[in-house]
């Protein structure tokens, strides 16, 4: 069983929500918590073993004893549902089909909605339903109005851009809030905006980097879920470090929808706490 | 305020502890808790704001609510003490030296006890008394001796052994039981023993690394506090690796050391729980 | 144009072989070389600019001028192909499966071969030809013939053990010698043989690792190609270590692949050389 | 014998340079060679055994087959020397007088100036010459012109800015052109200018960096030599982070070091070639 909650600090929040535990003779496995006494926010996440049958009446006697925006989740959605969105690149959409493939994501992937049709035909060897989309030749209201149309067909919980090539209004973001993931192919903040292994390669870096990020209303500016790098040097060319940033774009992807789709991330602010 | 407590596992024991911070109106600012479900062991790692002159009454308090065997430590000895053994490699001695002199060791450097005179200008520069105790033309019994009776002119809580090239006897290990932290220069249990830099280069390995652990009565078997490897390749000789490898064998020291003087290192069995 | 060699070391073949390209007019772009001075033998690896269609050509004026023992490959084999060896975990293949698919793989995979059905499905949805060839209720010899038999109707460069839990005979070995590569799941030399996270998990290790390496006569003990680690810690229990596991053999064997592929790992000894 | 050269590309390059060694009958130990085929510039460093009496002579036949822009440099400064620059941060200056004291710095540190006094004391306690240079109230030229007398005593090869916290005028720069070093607190170029442990704080990153490169005129602009990241999370408050960064800070410089102290990198236009 996991709780997760989120609310402002004060004292003995712990003590009230283990006491409540502890009367439903339910035992902690694992607990993590975190307060931001910058901010006075409070978050804990805790694995316990007992009866998840009791979900609701815990939820109750949490409500009871915690200050009122406390946001509670007991066992939160276990099955979750997303629905992917890509480009050209198969790199992350392979990673994903696969381990949903296999059932190890953590989720279940619904539909691929694709704004190319590069991609159909491996959504179709896994038998997972693939939407074209073209944005050619129409208005970004209309090409998101189709996006819309298609998603409401569908129960995702999360939406996650797998190397999705295309800026998504504010309007768009904001009916989805707290419920985008992207991957963007650089270690934000360096290298904002488009093409950034070409900034890389001009700057002579030494390492590159991946980062999983919420999407909010700025571009490459929501709250950092992961990030990652690999070392370069100067033998790669433009196109190596594209190649070499795939990698680890895969591996930072898979991690942030692992810990995303594992309860892990609080968000806050601009910000995540990631209890891993 | 810190506290750490280790004890056998059962329902409601971090209510028990938190509900005594609440009533003394303590704030949790960070907890990390880790059941060990195999063994049935709890441990728990709280930070706190509160006035820590009422450590005994917490003290107190804990062992009222917790069971008989619980090891609990309410601000563990704010100012801890180190000795620090060497031989002749003055890498992790001088990074130990430097931190202790500029105060970010988290402990205080009491003596160096040395089995060569090698390292004993280096001390001297920063004012830390040396002891020079050789190993040659004795028994071992005998060489074991002088360096007790060296240590038992200090308070040590810990004994370093910063590249110590001797093997202590059990009994020696014995009268410091848990008190003594050794950098093993492999990534145990890789390469046991001695040479190991030797044997990972007739290997051809392609990682080589260090190991911080506690030492008990097998060689190169205890506990296990921090870990860490870098890259070499085929241009590597026996030498580069040696070289190479005392830069992590210093980093690793200085994590091991990091994290075992800011109680952040529980040791059960033959194992850590390390909440970094 | 790629151009590997190998030879016992003497003065100027650097200049020999330098010499032949001038001679050829063609533009070296990288060139990486190394001699094993205790071994006295000499590498070397270049990539070049020119018209490969005199590859006949310059093999044979490397011939003349370089001592009789050399390796001389002038592009070598530019399309390999592989067989694929596997029993029932589904990571290391899906990774290669889906390289192969979207041609970045360096290699085409010319079938599957699996003592185990559960991996037939995935590659039926590549088209890749899956053979089932169970171990079971049979001789190893009468086994491994029937191994022989269905590589034989192929012509793969390589075999690739990715998660083949069988362990090979020398015969089986012999007849593919140089050609075998096997992902092994733990940081060779530590945890040699079965269970390596069993091991990892009692013995508290804060790493755990994976290596790649072709396969000889001794078991995990042929020439390494590439390792890597991950951190672990006291919250993963064995299962979690497996898994963690399985994410880094899945990275090791796709770099193996590629170095191998791409002709930048020399083998000599029980060793290798590898020009990243 | 380390023989390095940059010119511009020509066919023929390698197999004039190793003729020449060859016809001086010098044994190539290790050779590293790099073209940038965008810039049409050739880079070379050799390791070669044989009788470094002889640098004279290969330097002149090395001219008489290379183009005239070649910049040759044979045995380049065997025993180099270096002048410290610092503020107040002990970390990167320690770990370099350590080195110095055991002599495996690959340099000699000729002097230490500090604009504030407080490290004075280490490096009387190491024999070293610190000069105190305030640069409180007074005009920047006043400053610098201050500093380039002091400088103008010694014979520095590099002037290692380890945590020097004043920005340097472009004129002060362009007389040392290219033998500036700096650490910069940051994974560039993420996080320019001032306090950048305070917006990775603010931005909620997940890894934080460190950057070794030469000074140009624009601020943090300068050719890089080496990165290196560590892992952060939500736990670490902006103090945290700068204690975090001192620990890579340190690492990165000193690598840094030991690759231009032993001739491994190359500086062309705002980028390096590093042959590690």
């Amino acid at each position: 069983m996991v709780i997760v909650i989120q609310c402002k600090d004060q004292v003995g929040l712990v003590a009230a929500i283990t006491g409540v535990l502890a009367k439903a003779q339910i035992n902690i496995v694992s607990m993590r918590e975190h307060v931001d006494t910058v901010d006075n926010r409070f978050f804990v996440r805790i694995v316990a073993e007992g009866n998840s049958s009791n979900a609701v009446y815990l939820q109750q006697q949490f409500q009871a004893v915690l200050p009122e925006d406390a946001d509670i989740k007991v066992n939160p959605i276990p099955e979750k549902k997303i629905a992917v969105f890509v480009t050209k690149e198969y790199h992350c959409l392979s990673d994903i089909l696969i381990r949903n493939h296999f059932k190890t994501l953590g989720a279940t992937v619904q539909c691929v909605i694709g704004n190319h049709a590069t991609l159909q035909n491996i959504c179709e060897r896994f038998d997972i339903p693939f939407h074209l989309v073209s944005h050619e030749q129409k208005e970004k209201t209309d090409f998101e109005n189709e996006l819309v149309n298609i998603i409401s067909r569908y129960t995702a919980d999360y939406l996650v851009l797998a190397k999705f090539m295309r800026i998504l209004s504010p309007g768009f973001i904001k009916k989805f809030a707290g419920r985008i993931i992207n991957i963007h192919h650089s270690f934000l903040p360096a290298f904002i905006g488009a093409n950034p292994y070409k900034q890389a390669f001009e700057r002579g870096v030494k390492l590159i980097g991946a980062t999983a990020h919420f999407v909010t209303d700025d571009l490459d500016e929501g709250p950092i879920i992961a990030q990652q790098i690999i070392p370069v040097n100067h033998s790669f060319t433009a196109p190596d470090m594209v190649k070499a940033g795939k990698e680890i774009e895969t591996a930072v992807l898979a991690k942030a929808l692992h810990l995303v789709l594992n309860d892990k991330v609080f968000v806050y602010r601009n910000k995540t706490v990631v209890f891993e």
